[in-house]
């Protein structure tokens, strides 16, 4: 295939990918003709039609690669972006980031009340871990736990609310790019790479180049994340531009600079394309995904 | 035995059990020499050191009619008692109830900051989904994921957390006692029932008397609370008395009257001791626990 070829042949994939999981998104939140009805609305609010759905594309990227069931990678896409939506969501409060826009939307607390907001983010965590725990979704139940214990690993103490924790502390603090690492791996790269291995898991197992890939393409996530919130304008990003930099929040930007901090991006991207390679040409997805998540502009 | 030895025997193992409870949570919950050290910290002044653990004794009661091992018994009343830990974090912050004091001591946002005190409950929640995915744990991992759907539950918006949404949309409002009963049976309910079924799900499977013992015991144990938020001190409450009726919440007390809900939750204790009965003599420490829950005055 020609470049532009497999660059169609992607944003095929790629919305009818999301288009999927928005579907399954749809089926599995409760809906609000079930009490309590606002809470339940609210859960949908915070998740529904938002995003580009990067953590469901990896799950169903690894899970494509292994050769997992599609029904199965539904219910693990959809358990990890909850748990994403609601990290979102208490991330927006006024007690965390104090945020009004979120994916182009006021953010649940401003939509709603702050007391909703808190309840959609802890209601949130429960059903993706109900979701995981549901009969059958593995074939093997062992499986199945790994999969829980994994995401919850990544969510935790030790993962991204973990992350989140550091991440309060350093305000105002300039940190080394060591401890911004150690800080993003936490924060955003745990549940990254539980996107991609749980999508792996779908299938069996996952082999340790898809461990390597999704290490440095969380990493690289969060770099380019930080390049966007310093250039990019509200209007693209969906949510406030510049609140990094106006909380003294330490940065790769304000670690290295822009240019190193872009160079680093481009330098992990082609790390996860290294990892990639014994996989061969079943990686296409996760190559293309890498590629996405580096040199998105949106 | 006579009444008295029987009591004596009862505070012993209730004695016993709560230490060794304590034990299971300081080994199951990350220490500080872990980092993020002040947001496991903050997590272990949650979690340790308070309250009565009638969520955990619940379950060891129910897991040793069963025949249960205590080993599994300490991870599963853990990860309820996590659960229960973190929604008395959130509750207690300032866009729900507000409360300065917890089990004797200044809640978590009092003595840390907000933004912790919501991290913490986070967090915890991640911990308890993370301790029953422990391999291994109910031998069948079959079983280990029915406990897993079955906290999700108990936690998720049709369980604690929907029964808390409802809790908030009822502050100034008078509810019948059929309202009542929809939203405790949620708020409290919900998890002092999970707490019976996954201890008994320690050994197989959990018998029909338990479950509506459970239910029973569970709307019970929340009559009691409203009566004695209304007649207690806070120096024998630990927390803030008088706060329901102070922040217009609709309780059994506001509804019946005190006189009324205490024959209630009379009437809920002989319901609990009445399903117990085809157990027999095994159903002993279940029995003992109803009364406790609803005749202690602290």
């Amino acid at each position: 295939m020609a470049a532009s070829e497999t660059e169609a042949d992607f944003a095929a994939w790629m919305g009818t990918t999301q288009a999927r999981v928005e579907a399954a998104l749809q089926r599995s939140l409760p809906g609000p003709q079930h009490v309590p009805a606002r809470l339940h609305e609210a859960m949908r609010y915070a998740t529904l039609e938002g995003g580009k759905r990067v953590r469901p594309l990896l799950t169903f990227a690894a899970g494509e690669l292994a050769g997992a069931d599609p029904a199965r990678l539904d219910s693990v896409a959809c358990a990890v972006e909850m748990i994403h939506a609601y990290s979102l969501v208490h991330d927006d409060l006024p007690c965390m980031d104090d945020d009004v826009l979120r994916r182009g939307k006021p953010t649940v607390h401003v939509e709603y009340d702050e007391a909703t907001a808190m309840l959609v983010g802890d209601a949130l965590q429960a059903q993706a871990f109900q979701l995981l725990s549901e009969p059958g979704l593995a074939g093997d139940p062992k499986l199945q736990l790994e999969m829980v214990k994994t995401l919850a690993l990544a969510a935790g103490s030790r993962g991204m609310a973990g992350g989140q924790a550091i991440d309060l502390a350093a305000t105002g603090k300039q940190l080394s790019q060591t401890e911004l690492e150690f800080m993003h791996v936490r924060k955003t790269g745990a549940l990254i790479s539980a996107a991609v291995k749980m999508g792996a898991l779908c299938a069996g197992s996952c082999p340790p180049a898809l461990e390597q890939y999704a290490h440095r393409i969380g990493l690289a996530f969060q770099v380019v994340d930080d390049v966007l919130d310093s250039e990019a304008s509200t209007a693209t990003l969906g949510k406030t531009a510049g609140k990094d930099s106006a909380q003294g929040k330490p940065t790769y930007v304000s670690a290295m600079g822009a240019p190193r901090a872009k160079a680093f991006a481009e330098e992990l991207r082609r790390g996860a394309q290294e990892a990639l390679a014994p996989l061969g040409r079943r990686a296409l997805r996760l190559q293309q995904l890498a590629d996405f998540i580096v040199l998105r502009k949106f």
